[in-house]
């Protein structure tokens, strides 16, 4: 049997939090990462704009021969999940489903926070799927932009007064609700985790790993010894741009070095699904 | 005589800072807008990258017929200046020459502070050009990228005391030295000039203000009373993407409503010098 080759694209780096889960959980498979890191971010773009570009992503995913594709990005699996499914022509995976169904899993009082950028709260599509699959549940859920976390996380400022105070600001009209689980609908926030934590005690739901364990289920890779020692695992990474910081900041969201990625272009892709 | 049209473009909405004072400073000037909304920010983007945007931009206001072209984004003035002047076969101003001969001319102990996006001050943009202008004088230059506080200003937290304790962290080396005088080197930054000379008591070089100076002095028109009572200022938008909340971004850089930008792309101009 030759090896699986998965897809994960994002708008950035941020995917990166999600492909670390998906190395961990899929120690078999080869994955193919682009970061659309010239057109990084979507999280204040329109629809129309985010669709485009995950489009794009998704058809140059295609041409690397991946077998299915994970969207390691909330704002694009909240607002085009149906484009790239369109494209891609395999299974795809996004970030919403699998986060929603561990937030109505875990939680007890069944009063779910969802924190992400603009776009993807302004989509409402947390809320959606949280309402779908809670059935006759009853349930409150509270979704909030918060867009300067995004930009905290990516500044290393992760235990910085500021961004307590920050983060204190932004979840207290979800604390004042009383939630119980907090879906963190960013790839950017799981960075923040500990500060979050802090000021909310509440179950937090990384939507990367939940996505990783529906891959995962999908594959049928159980064996969880199966990479043993490999140091470097098996991944090709693509980027738009390569920032100054781009190394420090990678780094920082997959815990160990990517080396130099290969510089590729998308602007002038034209998908045909 | 026709009136005179001129150009100005930036990543996104923070150009409309610098509008604003070209609006005020040049009555009987018509002015077309471009703003990069669907690439914005370029601030943490490779040199490169930000040359490619900024020659597309100039090449499509040289199709709109502009007789100059006002870079009213820091990072493009710092990182492709040059690359501009070579496609827009119209003068070009930026924002650094300007504001570094201001902060110049305006400091007593010249112990300069400069802060910027991280690509503005990587480029070492404004040193070069302060130690330019300086001449002999004996100088102190510290710059630092503070790329947090686009987001806040962009989120509109302009008192917070988040801003603050950011705004305190991103100064004291800054204010260790004994700055007398700030650049504010990103079109973000004026919005927050309330906190900044609150944190740091200097002289505030705003940019757009010393480049709209300048225009005026290459222009000519000198009337300060040509515009009278006109309520809408004769200015032509042009975006590359709306997002949700671009009219109220819009509204806090420009201080009035600029209904509608006209949507354009500019993914597949290839500019020719």
């Amino acid at each position: 049997m030759s090896t699986m080759r998965i897809g994960v694209f994002d708008s950035g780096v941020g995917g990166l939090s999600v492909l670390r889960h998906l190395i961990a959980q899929l120690p078999t498979v080869e994955f193919v990462y682009l970061g659309d890191t010239a057109r990084v971010p979507y999280g204040n773009k329109s629809a129309a704009t985010i669709a485009h570009y995950a489009a794009q992503s998704a058809s140059f995913l295609r041409e690397k021969g991946v077998e299915m594709i994970v969207v390691a990005c909330n704002t694009v699996s909240a607002a085009a999940l149906d484009v790239v499914e369109a494209v891609a022509q395999v299974p795809v995976v996004g970030m919403i489903e699998p986060a929603a169904r561990a937030a109505i899993e875990l939680s007890q009082t069944k009063r779910i926070g969802v924190i992400g950028t603009r776009a993807t709260i302004e989509s409402r599509a947390y809320s959606l799927a949280l309402y779908a699959h809670g059935g006759t549940t009853a349930m409150a859920v509270v979704e909030h932009a918060c867009p300067l976390l995004v930009a905290l996380a990516e500044e290393g400022w992760v235990a910085h007064p500021a961004t307590y105070a920050i983060i204190e600001e932004y979840l207290r009209p979800l604390l004042e609700v009383e939630i119980d689980t907090l879906i963190l609908g960013c790839t950017h926030f799981p960075l923040l985790a500990d500060a979050i934590e802090h000021v909310a005690p509440v179950t937090l739901i990384d939507p990367g790993y939940w996505a990783a364990r529906q891959v995962q289920r999908m594959v049928g890779v159980l064996s969880p010894s199966g990479r043993g020692h490999v140091l470097v695992p098996p991944v090709e990474y693509y980027v738009t741009d390569i920032p100054s910081n781009f190394a420090a900041v990678a780094r920082q969201f997959l815990g160990f070095d990517i080396g130099q990625p290969h510089l590729v272009a998308l602007d002038s892709i034209v998908p045909s699904s």
